[in-house]
This record gives structure tokens, sequence and C-alpha cells, in this order.
């Protein structure tokens, strides 16, 4: 990454709720060394109380614990923390309860959970592609009454497939979608899938799963006009599928437009894309956010998840459709671009569009 | 299987060209035992000629070579053997020159290679699913002037679809297929794909796969009229995937009809399909060849793939389609019903048939 | 298998303790079509009583479960059962508990669990090496007093190394053990390992195991003096490693010995070792417990484990060890001969033994 | 790595003999960037000459080529390089004709190639445990005549072991290592181990292997005295396997010592164990090249390979052997610390050392 960014002589300090689980584990690894933000809170759940972060998780990622943490002591996940922002990595059923808790007390909470994705009044983002949905928040706030706010970002299957046809939904007039995903297993969080359930095989379904992605995408790919989301028209036929690759969701799909774009020109609106020019002062934002390869057998998930630090979507085999009008294949990576990475990215589009208090 | 077979008195001797390569070997272990056959030639290229089948082959089929082949000669190549039937294993590009040199000598060449499926005259066959286009070979043999014939089986990927689509065709009038197959590496041969290139990874491509599925798919479920096949009209959008699986391609698939079946509908046709009579009577043909699954994550190619010996091909998750009627996932054996059982299937039915010289 | 087997006119009734679990479903898939035994009861813990068969386990065998249990009711787990046989495939904890109470209630416990595995008076079988361990049950039943009895099958991954060294123990004095076991993820159950844990990686470490080996080979290779088991005097060093393998425990291995054989003599040894004769009866065991295989790149567990219906050991790689005398390396299918099997032959071997009420 | 290392202000210009193939590129790969290293010679056999450098080569690393190199014209196998270092990734027969030319033309020749590993007076080098072996130079000009000079460093998967054991046998005398490995599949290169050979496999064999682990062991951990190499005089006992892994070969070792460590002893020595000083000041030498673990279930080749850039060996599972007298489980990045990045590191004391004509 070449672009200049903004250096803060100060860090914004930010909590994190359920920072002892893969997701929060995630969170943690990301943060250290983040050139904006300071993790300051570690919050976990009653039984890890009293405990230091070391104690309290079973660390997973692929590199040791960040030496600032280790022994930073669990809090309980109660709006008293001295931060603003905070990260939720807890499961739905609990962001349901504790999100708008801590967006009432002021707090900014930029949520992985899919509890509040559907709701209408919170933005569903992801920078690059629809930066001006934070905007929602405005409606979000009279609504609620609330101090501070909920922003959340998308399923980690469907947030490559919004990346690579936003592009072209902007050209071209994205009707239909028919998209099988296979899935890597780390989506699935710890310990997840079974290795008797997975090595050798491939699980057709994922519960809850393809239910998601038509209604995630029409708001990502939405408009907001007077300060409401009108969802984008489109329909989206989904199959999910379990694969045996750690990271890295592989998504073949099919797209139907307005007006058919042809390989060439999809590969020309999707290099020449511009993201929301406040994209280049986010320090996560890549410096372009797909990568479109040419080569017939790319993106691979095991080669492409990475690229860019795992923030880039891969995309490629940009072929006609007997069917529909163009085939095309995305790989993401699941847990940093379609988890954690993007939460952190809302949380520096929430700082540079100033919902921070100063 | 319940059913009573026709038991042989004597069998009828068979050859296998190519029969040292992976194919090849899988015809020598399934030939092993069976009711109405009896390995007598092993045909190999020039550099084998003189060695003995053990020493001729590298032997990969997961049990021992069968005692009555290890000490058999390597034959030539040529259309001298003592048999009316060979089974060609050959590569596509020997297939297109040497089997209809075998064809025009009398031999019935019953192949498991690309190189005859597509011409008009040649009989692609599925028993269960179209046993009548043998009387093709009518007018092969007119045209061609041949006292043999030939007979071939398709692609190992659409070998389920068309099985899992005839009786939904039958009843609602195929019209569209979108697909993504997830393909076993087997299907590559040996040594096929690197180790280095599918663990942990997917390869979103398989070279000249994805063109054969629409011309095979129409042509597997045409009509035979006055003598002549007449492809069904219909289209496929295909995309094809090689997984880290060892044998069963998966495949997910939408398919739209002239009458929408609804998921119920369409359980009760596949369940109640009735394969030509003739199946009855060949020894390698499963008492049903569809196997419904009702379990939410089934099919799944490590735990289906070897249902009645690998004959049967599994269907599963039948649910609506947002773009077109149905969407569903099957899984083949790739090596068995896709490729060396079909082969055998398929001479089984030319001797019902009464095909052989008596 | 071309040895005469008896037949019995009628089969023997028996019940499987814990018969939902992985091992339990093992049992009733490997008792279906079993020529001497029929299932009569199926016992599982208080959660599945009242409901039949296949409402209460989670079947995760390869194939569908047999007809004839799938409506059997789970019955208590008392020893009020209509048989005389049962096989104990519960955990550890509850078979301490529960295996007594059925020996002093007049059962033949055929036991897979660990439980009494050590205990002095309980005979540790692997038929083919040790039948004649089963007269230690005299002086099981004195000193307990009871009219049933209890014998166990060994560890999974003891069992290979012990059938593969005895009879290079019987000619040449086996001393030390230096073993490396690579062991399948079956072996931990299900769900077992997770597979974030197992794709691409290995797991040097699996609880309990190295401690059990030294002591259960010194019991499996000891010998009955005066009704009382004599362990064999011998000194195990394992390491114990979870593999990315469905099933087939591998270990390499490197053996000591009072007197030194070649690697010619020990496959000599190896290829004419003779089981008890009472085997030969025995409808489990293979005709040959051993398979030495001399391709160079041989065992593989993939590739060997299924064996005979993987009950066989194979043993390959024999060559000199520059610290002991040999190095080999031996592949068992752990839930098969490793387990289930192994009970199973260790019941007919008993029903042969007479220890059956006529 | 927090220490100070010397900033050059011009880098020194080297070449890659065979820098297309997988070692190549692996170089082409680390040496982009590399604080003293720059490359300008890309080196391949005849049929790439002409070729820019991204055209002959089928690139295989996780990142997409340096811009640097993808222009850089292949250049002929030839000593008239303009550069005094080349880094030699050919295959060991040409490695054997050629890189004597080199090293006689004055070229210091770092070789990752097995040809001269066993030539008394080439170096066989891992800087953090036997820098000293460098002085065998003088021997090496002397004999041949040579201006230039060949250093190697040694087998992917006795490099961890040799780290590890360094330590111990300095303070406890290494006499006896009893060593099974666990070899990742890039060990072989590319295209190298079939998948239909490796997944849900094991093959116990990989050819010339075990053979090497001794020679190399007691080459490694030998001294120099008066100028010639003592070999360490140790006895090894060696099993190779291949494990579906993609990098990192874990080793599963006893070692008998003169002087019996515990293993308490043993940690204390491997975590306080100095490196020779030179090492401070070689930019690819980690901080420290040991990481003793002390969770039961470390170190694992997925999670412990990429410490501190795959340069870090990691040990764990310290715990006494009932044969010899240490049991203990290593984990080495065979493609970075066993291959290229140690050929970097030898080339980077050789600098250090002021063998590089000012």
């Amino acid at each position: 990454m070449s672009k200049t960014r903004t250096i803060r002589t100060q860090k914004i300090p930010v909590g994190i709720l359920g920072a002892t689980g893969t997701v929060g584990q995630r969170f943690v690894q990301l943060l250290d060394g983040h050139p904006w933000f300071e993790i300051v809170a570690l919050v976990a759940s009653e039984r890890s109380q009293g405990q230091r972060y070391l104690e309290a998780c079973r660390w997973l990622m692929p590199s040791d614990p960040p030496d600032s943490v280790i022994n930073q002591p669990i809090v309980p996940m109660r709006p008293d923390l001295p931060v603003q922002i905070v990260f939720s990595a807890v499961p739905s059923a609990i962001a349901r309860e504790v999100e708008p808790q801590f967006a009432a007390a002021g707090y900014l909470v930029c949520s992985n959970a899919s509890a509040h994705r559907h709701v209408e009044d919170v933005p569903l983002l992801i920078p690059e592609i629809n930066a001006e949905h934070v905007t929602l928040i405005e409606q979000q706030r009279q609504k609620r009454g609330w101090s501070g706010l909920i922003v959340t970002s998308p399923n980690c299957a469907i947030t490559g497939v919004a990346v690579a046809l936003k592009p072209l939904d902007e050209d071209f007039g994205l009707q239909k979608v028919f998209m099988v995903s296979m899935q890597a297993i780390s989506g699935a969080g710890y310990p997840g899938v079974a290795s008797m359930d997975i090595l050798d095989n491939i699980i057709p379904y994922i519960p809850g799963e393809e239910e998601k992605f038509q209604q995630e995408l029409q708001k990502l790919l939405g408009t907001v006009r007077n300060g409401r989301l009108e969802p984008a028209d489109l329909i989206v036929s989904a199959s999910a599928n379990r694969v045996p690759v750690l990271d890295g969701h592989t998504v073949s799909l099919s797209a139907g437009f307005e007006r058919a774009p042809t390989p060439a020109q999809a590969h020309a609106v999707l290099t020449s894309y511009h993201p929301p020019e406040i994209c280049a002062i986010l320090p996560s934002a890549p410096d372009h956010p797909l990568r479109v390869r040419t080569e017939l057998d790319r993106p691979q998930p095991r080669r492409d998840r990475d690229t860019a630090d795992g923030m880039v979507i891969s995309v490629g085999r940009l072929r006609t459709c007997p069917l529909l009008d163009l085939r095309l294949t995305t790989v993401t990576h699941n847990t940093l671009r379609g988890a954690a990475s993007g939460a952190i990215l809302n949380a520096e589009l929430l700082v540079a569009q100033g919902y921070l208090d100063s």
C-alpha cells in the first residue's frame, strides 16, 4: 500500500465485545499495531471475569497473542467502558440484546454479528461500495434516540459477491444472480465443522446461510434516498456448500443485467472501478478492492485469499453465460475481509466521517 | 440387489484397450467376478508388449489386482483379439483412431473415451435413461459399413445430472440448467492433479469440461425418431471446479421446466421413476438408479458415492429456485458410475439386446 | 476367505451396550448379516429410552443402517436382556461401573472400552496372537464370583503393533520398541477432532495414549502360567500423533530383540506365522492376520486399511535399524480390527471355546 | 525483530541458478526487498533463453512475482554473470556439474542442492549452530584452486533436528537419535506428490531421504579442527513419511546423550542457547533460532511453521524417553528455513565474514 494514510499522534481507545471467541481473537490480532486504534477493553462473558486475557481464552490465531493484551483483565459486558468505539464479536442472540444498550449509551458499535444486519435503519457497510450508507445513522438516531450507533458488516460469503458486482451494477444494472458458494471451514467458527464430516467430503448445506444472501445483497447494493434505504431490486438464487478449505470462500456465479456486458466490458469496469474517495484515507482499505485475474484457473482460495492482507476480492473466469449474461468466480478471505477486518474498516469510516466525539 | 439376474453357463470373453492405465485398471478390477464377462485380452501400448500384466502396470486400485489377470500377457492393439466385446480405456486421441478400426472389424466397442461421444450416429448411453438410443447403431452400421459398433458413455460429471433430470424432463419438460460442479481429483486420472494445487484449495477450472455439458446433456435426453437422434432442446450454463475430494462429483444445480414442479412433485417423480424394463436383467444396473435423500445435509460425496457399488445417483436438497424452478444437489461416483461401471453396463445392454453373434 | 466356517442353524442373540454412539453404530453395521450373531438388544442411555433405534441415533456409518435394527426399541442398560453376549461400546467411565454388573449377572461381556484392559484377571485379547489368554477367565470368575465374564480388546494403535511383533517375539525375543504413531481422526470418535485443528496439520499429542502402549503390549504378548498372566518383559517408547487421515493408524517402529533377525528372516517369520488353530473356525478371523508388503512405499493407510474387511494388519518397509535391530511400518484399520471387529472376533472365540451356556 | 541490523547504502547484486523452478521462485520471492541483496541475474536452462522471467516460469508462490523481476531476461547458465554471489536452486545432477564451474570462476555459490553437501571440504551450514564451519573454505580453495567457493544448506528435514539438538549436544553430548519425520508435500517440489497419493493418506517412504539424515547430522554437529571437519560421533535411526500437510516438516524424535538431561534441564538449555555472535547482524537470522513450546499439543506444522517468517524451529513435548533419554517434537518450515531462506542466511554469513571482494 503506497498511499499516504493519516498518522494519528494519539490512538483511539477501543473495546472488543466477545474478545475471547475466535472472531474476538481475530480483532485482537488485527488491532495490534493498528495505526488509529488501541485495545483498552477486552469484554467477555461472566465466567471469564477476573481473569487475564491469556488465561481466559484458548488462543487459536496463527501467530502468538500480542504482548499488549495478554495481561489485560477481562471486563464485564456493561456500557461503562473507557472507550467510544466497540467491536462486537458476540453471538447474534447476545448481540441482539447488548448492542442496542451500548448504542443507547453513546458507543459506536461496529458489529460483526448478524443480529441487526437486516434492520432498516442499521447500515450494512462495505465502505468501498456503499460508504454513503452511513447516513442511515441519522434515521437510526432519530428513531431510537441513541447518542451512539450501530453499523454492521455483511455475511462473509456475500461480501465478495457484493464487491465484485457493485461496479457492474452501476454500469449495467444488476437484476439476477445465481450463486453457488464453496465456503471454508473457518466460517463455522471453532470447533465448528467436525473433521470426520469434511475430510475428503463436501457438505451441501450451511444452516441459515442461503436465505441471507438475497436480503443482504439487496441492502448492500441499495440506494439511500431521503435518508432511507431503498434495497436494490434483484433476485438471488443461492446454494451454499462447505468444503475442505481452511480460509477463503469461493463463489461460482452468474449474473443477469439490464444491459448485458461482454466479458471484456466487465473486465474494464471491474479494473477501473473507483471506490468512494474517503476510502483513500482509511488504513485498512486496500488500494483497490478488486483484483481481476486473467489466468484460466484463478482465483483459488489458498493462493488468492491473502491478497493485500486478505482485504482484496479476487475475481476471475469472466465469460458469457448461456442463461444469464456473465459467469465469474470470486474468492474472499472470510475471516479477514468477510469478518473482523471488515468491521475495523467500518470503524475507520466512522472516524473519518467524524462520528467520534472530539 | 434382490432381483433375479440371468446366470450364464459360459462367460463371454472380453478385451480391454488401454488395460494398464487407471481407467483400464478399474475395468480389470470391476470385471473380476463379473457374472457375464471374463477378461481374456489385456491390450496396451507398444512399450508394454511382452510383459505380463502385473509388470506392465503400476496398480493403483484400492484392492490387489485379481489373480486371474496378473500373469496374462499384454497383447498389441490390433483387431485380432479372441473376443467380440472390447472396453476402450485409451486416451481420446488414440480412441479416435483405434475404435473405428475395431468396430469395422466386427468388435462391439464400449468406450469410456470422449472421442466419439458427440458423433451423431454413436449412441451416448446410460441404459436407465436412454436404452432405446442403442437403435442408432443401425444408422451407424449402414453409414459406415461396420459389422461391429461403437457405443460411448458420457462425461463423469454430466452422468449424475442426466439421470437426476431425466424423470423430471419426462414429466415437466426440462428447458434450462444452471450447474456448478465440484469434481473429485480422481476424475483427472493419475498422476493428475498435483497435491500442491489442491490441498486446502479449489481450482475453479477444468480444461474442456464446461463445454461438454450442454452437448452431452442434449444428446443423453434426446429422442430417437426414424432412426436418428433429435437432441433435447435445452440450455446449460456450467461452472466446473476441482475440489479436494477423492471420488464423487457433487453438482449444485437449478433447473427450469415448461411446467414448474414443486419440490414435493419432483420428489415423487424421482422416487417413482421406472428405468426401461430391460435394465432389470442387467447385472450392473442397480435396483433403482436414483436415491433421493431427505436429510438437510445430503448428498455428500464421501458418504453417498458408494451407494449400490457406486451405481446409484444420490439426489437431495430439493427446493424451489427463485430464478428457475427447482434447486437440487447430486452426487455421482465418477470412476464407477461415471466411467468404467457405466461402460460395463452399456456392454450388458448390448448383450441383452442381442448384439452379440451367437 | 476360502476356509470352511461353521454355519449355525440358529443364530446367537446379542446385545450392544451404547448402541447409538459411533462404536455402537459400527457394531450394528458389522453384526448385520453376521453368520453367528443377531442383534436383539440395543442398549442406550436414559435419554434415548422409548425411542426406536433410527430416532435415537445420528447414523454416521458409510452405508445405511440395516433394516433389521431401525425399528428396534432402545432398551435400558440393565442386566435383564434376553441375550448371553453383550458388546460394550460405552465410555470407559460407564464401562467401569456397568460391565461388572453384567458379568456378575452371567453375561459374557466383550468390551471395546479401556476400563478393564489393565486389570490382571481380565483377558486383553487378540485371538490370532493370544487366544490362550481366555483361560484367565477361570481366575476372574473364582476371584469375583461371576457366572459371566469380561474380555477386552486393546487400544486401536497398539493392536497392529502387537500382531506384527508377536511372530518376531516368538522367534527372536522382543525387548525394546520405539514407535511413532500417525493416527486417523476416526480414532477420536465423533465429533472428535475439529477440522480447524487437523486440515493441513498434525497434532503431536493424543491425551492418555502413549501411556497405554507399553502396558498393553506387555499384556498382549504375555504368557499365561498357572492361570495367571505374566506380562512380557519389554520396554516401549512411544510418540502419538494425530494426522489428517480418516481411517487407519500408521506406525513407524523399530524393534530390538534378544537375537537380531535380518529383514529377510523377519519377512519369513511374519509370512509363515500360524495363528492358534481355533482361529480357523472364527468367522471374522482373516485367513492370515498379517500381510507383508514388499513395495518400497507400502503400507499406506488409505490403500491398505481395508484389506480383508479391515481385519488384516499390513506390514512393510522391513529393514535394519542402526540403533535397535529392525525398522518396519504397520497399518491397521482402527475402527474395524482396532475396535468393533476386534471385539466381535473375541466373542466368536468365546463361543468357539464353549463359554456359552447350551 | 528488534535487533539493529546493518543497513547497506548499496545493495549487493546476486544471481539465481535455476530461477524458474519452485525453489528458484522462492529465492526470487524472498530476495525481493532484501536489505542487502538485489537480483540482477535470473539464470535458467536453454529452453527459457530469450524469454522474460514471467513468461519463462509458471509462478507458484502465494503472492505475485515482484515487479522488479517480471521483465528481467533469462540468462544462460554460464559463469559470466555481473554478480559475485549466486544462489543455486538447480537439480543435484546439474549442480554437481555447474556449481564447481562457478566456484572456479570466482563466484560465491550458496547452494540448496544436495550435490556437494557430503563433500568433506564443502561447508554444510546453519549459521546459528555451526557458523565456524565456513573456515572449511580455506581447505576447499587450497585443494581445488578456486577463487570462489561453494557452501551448502542441509536437507529440509534434518535442519530442524540439528538446530534443536545442537544446544543439547553441547551440554550433554549427543550419541543416538531415533527420528520419525512427517514431511510436507512441498518438500517434493512441483508437481511432486500426486493428490491421489496423499489425500486421506500417508506415504511411509521418501526416496533417498533416510540415508541422508545420519551423514548430514554428523557433519552439521561436527567440529572444525586444524581446518578440517571432524564429524560428530552419533548414530541416527530414521523413518521418513510423507503426510498431507502443505508446508512444515514435523519430527517425533528421541535422543540419547552421554549425560542424560531431565526435560527441565533440556528446556533450560534450549531456551538459553546463544547462537554465534555474528548471527546478530545477519538480516535473515531470527532473534532466537528456537522456540520451545510448553503447550501439550504443540508444535504443529500449520500453526508453528511461520514463526519469525519461517526461520524459527519450534520444539515441544519435551519428556523423558523409556529407551533413550529425551523425547521431543520439532517443526521446521521446509521451504523457508529448510531451503531458500537457509541458503540466503548462508550468503549473509559469507558477506558478514568478508568473503565478498570489495
